[in-house]
């Protein structure tokens, strides 16, 4: 890692002017702050300061994601994260971003420029600009649902996708279902890639064959349902486990349009268990994420990256919660 | 769960008798103590006492391994462990365990009479009593190297297998190598396993055939060497991939004696980086497991368990250790 000696011989400075802009003393202009920072974000350098406990700001960092009102995802997750984080006396500060914002800013010099030690992402894709860029960055950094390879900075918190999707496929065997559709979140996704190959697993070990046409991907909305859900109820399934509630809000409005009651026809699962699971008639069987923990082990995590314990990956155990869209089945 | 009063009731006595016993109290009988406690154990019983931190015992169970001098894999996972369970108030008792003992001697039962709150367990094997017993225990447990699926009371720490298996490929692709063998640890362990299937990726992602006859799996001491390196010199390996560092000193060795200098006739790679590898002839290039890392992260595991965050799985990177025993493949 580049020391302040090299930025100050690459810009040909003195070490008290490099000291000075990466310290963000007033006595330098702003150009020379700027080039000082830049120089030292594009040589891999990161200050002592940054690495240890000195500075206390950590940055939660959101994309595609709301979390002001509990009835979303995140919520819970920032909520739990900020609860262990504050307990030790860091600041932590939540900067929602855009894909635009990304190309105009790079990961490391938003870092840098703004002091904070580690950032935990949310909602954030394989094609966002800044996860590339993690793939070098030497700023602690956690995120939720996705994984870097080989970078010791960078940690991947989430849910054990085998377990969820297992408990749901052995309950609806216990209800005598055989047809079970998946309507799943985007192909793009690792999670959805880790459920998918979870769903074919499940039912392999349950000894049940997975239908070709009723493994679908779609995308975390209700209205992906219309797509999926008429050829599901044609083909003859019976249940339909989806990959989020949101899309499960979809499913049950298509199913009953179609006809079909629910569980009597055809049972509904979903995955999160967000408050609404509980409102829907009828109230939703879904896998349970524990968000707030989520947000608990990212902190952790952040902590354990911090005090260089390499956490690459911290899987918590989901629950099964069953409820009233699921039943035994009746073959059609 | 049951309650006192459950327990009570079962056993026909006093709801202040069962307190006793479970307190250990002297002015009951130790009979009844004993039949106390059973009937808590057996009724799946954890007092309030035993879930929090007031207690402040946490055990460290240890089987097929040495921990007591630092050229053993444990010594800094123990160390590890204790240095952050320490700072939080904790008692650590090491108790080395065989398979007699649990033979004799529930999980459950030794944790609760011996008032530990929860335990971190290394060098266990799928096939001891103790591991199947914690399917069901409800005492906050993390393994090292074990994953017990459904049980949320249970985590798992490790190194990342893929990420090691990786950086070693990578390497000796690079170096020119395509004739890779892989000896292993033993096919029943689950870490065997996860190191078979990431050789097997490793090989197909960076473009290179594996060889059916040069992928064994062995156990884990230097002897098991004589019994495949033979074969793998016959068939033409120009590099052995080892599953430890213990397994390449006897391949190294079984080398030597078959005429092969090594790294100019053929490159080996351990696994762990124990003290012993920078002190062989030549230095053994290796996989580093960060053992204190791995002893904290239990910890931190256990932590989270106990505060019902459900630690599933926690995994560390390893490190890719470049020393003098590979080098260029030579065809032959």
């Amino acid at each position: 890692m580049a020391t302040i000696k090299d930025i100050a011989a690459k810009l040909g400075v003195a070490v008290s002017t490099v000291s000075k802009g990466l310290n963000g003393a007033s006595d330098i202009s702003d150009e020379l702050r700027e080039l000082v920072l830049d120089t030292a974000i594009e040589m891999g350098y990161v200050s002592k300061r940054m690495r240890t406990e000195g500075t206390r700001k950590l940055c939660i960092f959101i994309e595609n994601m709301d979390y002001e009102s509990i009835d979303y995802f995140a919520h819970d997750v920032v909520i739990g994260f900020k609860h262990m984080a504050l307990k030790d006396n860091w600041h932590v500060t939540v900067v929602p971003v855009t894909t635009a914002f990304q190309e105009n800013t790079r990961y490391d010099a938003y870092m840098m420029k703004n002091g904070f030690t580690a950032a935990f992402l949310l909602g954030f894709t394989q094609e966002d600009r800044w996860i590339k860029q993690l793939s070098t960055t030497a700023f602690p950094t956690v995120l939720l649902d996705n994984f870097i390879p080989m970078n010791p900075s960078v940690g991947y918190v989430g849910t054990d996708s085998n377990e969820g999707i297992f408990s749901v496929i052995s309950h609806l065997k216990q209800l005598g279902h055989t047809r079970i559709a998946f309507l799943n979140g985007p192909e793009n996704s690792m999670i959805s890639q880790q459920r998918h190959q979870a769903f074919l697993k499940s039912m392999e070990t349950l000894g049940l064959s997975p239908h070709k046409n009723l493994i679908q991907f779609g995308y975390y909305g209700s209205e992906c349902a219309k797509y999926f859900v008429p050829d599901f109820l044609e083909l003859g399934a019976t249940a339909i486990v989806c990959s989020s509630d949101i899309i499960a809000v979809g499913v049950i409005d298509e199913c009953k349009k179609k006809g079909f009651r629910i569980p009597e026809d055809i049972s509904i699962i979903g995955f999160d268990d967000l408050p609404l699971s509980t409102t829907l008639t009828p109230p939703l069987t879904t896998i349970r994420q524990n968000r707030l923990e989520l947000g608990k082990s990212a902190y952790l995590s952040i902590d354990g990256l911090i005090h260089n314990i390499p956490v690459g990956q911290l899987l918590l155990r989901p629950n099964f919660i069953q409820r009233e869209s699921t039943s035994a089945a009746i073959p059609r």
